[in-house]
């Protein structure tokens, strides 16, 4: 039995998240596990089931999501790669694949995971990249967001930018950067952290736009976080304009740059 | 009367291309010039009539597409952008709108267009961006396209570039601009002519990733160009990584910077 590692990337539009939604075998009505699990089971010739590191929400895409499967099929990363790819969805491919130690794991060997959220920020709506954009039309102070983002550094109880469906068994998580820039008509978001609660980046985007529209002061992202209650927060930012960037990981498993700490 | 200028973006690849397929008013099976009438018809209260600066293809995209029209409907430019993008499909917008001189024409007194084409280079076809990217497998060396494509520059007869069913009267053109540039996994052209005969930008890329591939010497450009025969350049690269990214105009008209030459 051989574990193998898979990047993968993915125009979320197209799904219903990642998590399957459906028992392995039986039909599944779009989520992004199914997909690649039907995928990677084809190829295997032999059921396979995969652990992602952070499943994304339904509309979340992902440029390097990472993933574990174990199979005695003999085949090559290469083979994988390609043979996978030609059996997903257009919205979905197989970036590398390579064969990993036994006890990697995507989840719990991942030591911090990247996002960025990307806005349009113009009176009208966009057309072009529409797909992985969403729209503000009030103007917005990026300066000021980044600075009052500056309140959300280290390790924090991030209980009042998690939804009330958050699993999680607590809330603290180290907030390792975090960074607001305009490039022409976008404002784009950069974070990354340990780990991530859920709807976490979106809440956390959606807080700041206030600040950025000028509806709060800058002081208040840090109110926020102390107050620890989800409705003193701003509203949840729409999932288009968010990318999973992906995990990083320690370099003793081998992994590609891009993944790597 | 008054006559008006619009910037104009779109996602062509949910289109069968600008040109209006049907006459005024009778249905019209997916082009963007039909979309574009209806919309300002239904604005103005008239039947409308638009010309564009340049028409692109089916599944060729714009990020600033320039067109005229007239009308006497008491509308500010603002309201003209906002009332016409709500009766636009998503994949199509108004970005401005101004009124200007009467002898403005989106064409004629366009005195340059710019393209930029994007390809994603590497072994697995895109699944992000995928709309707006087209997809190269064989590593490509964007420096040598480069160097090749600068035998391109000034005016020439670009015949060897022109499909069969350009209408155009004659195939002198000015490069004014050409670039090729690596970004990461991606590779990037971008044109400035006077002006551009029909698939005269997807036919140069397909003839420069023949270079870029290692299969023709750089020299082979500007042999091609010279021997002013269709048959004898690369294929026509697909049209889902060609922006049309507008028209330059000269400073008289008063147009937003995007446009201006």
């Amino acid at each position: 039995m051989t574990r193998y590692a898979l990047g993968i990337e993915y125009d979320g539009g197209e799904f219903l998240g990642w998590q399957r939604l459906s028992k392995p075998g039986e039909p599944d009505p779009g989520s992004l596990q199914a997909a690649l699990e039907h995928a990677l089971s084809f190829v295997a010739d032999a059921p396979i089931d995969t652990v992602c590191a952070g499943r994304t929400d339904a509309g979340v895409h992902a440029a390097c999501q990472v993933v574990h499967f174990d199979s005695d099929a003999a085949r090559e990363p290469r083979g994988w790669m390609l043979g996978v790819t030609s059996r997903l969805p257009p919205a979905m491919c197989v970036r590398w694949c390579l064969p990993v130690a036994d006890d990697f794991h995507a989840r719990f060997s991942a030591r911090a995971r990247r996002y960025r959220y990307r806005l349009l920020n113009r009176p009208v709506r966009p057309a072009l990249e529409r797909q992985y954009l969403s729209w503000e039309r009030r103007p917005l102070d990026a300066a000021a967001m980044h600075r009052a983002a500056q309140a959300l550094l280290g390790e924090q109880d991030f209980s009042a930018f998690r939804t009330v469906h958050c699993q999680a068994p607590h809330a603290r998580r180290d907030m390792q950067a975090i960074a607001v820039r305009r490039e022409g008509e976008q404002v784009v978001f950069e974070l990354q952290a340990n780990a991530f609660l859920h709807h976490m980046v979106r809440n956390i985007v959606g807080s700041l736009l206030e600040v950025g529209a000028g509806e709060r002061p800058e002081a208040w992202i840090g109110e926020v976080l102390r107050g620890r209650d989800r409705t003193l927060a701003g509203p949840t930012a729409p999932p288009e304009g968010l990318t999973f960037l992906g995990p990083r990981y320690g370099p003793e498993w081998g992994l590609p740059a891009e993944v790597l700490l």
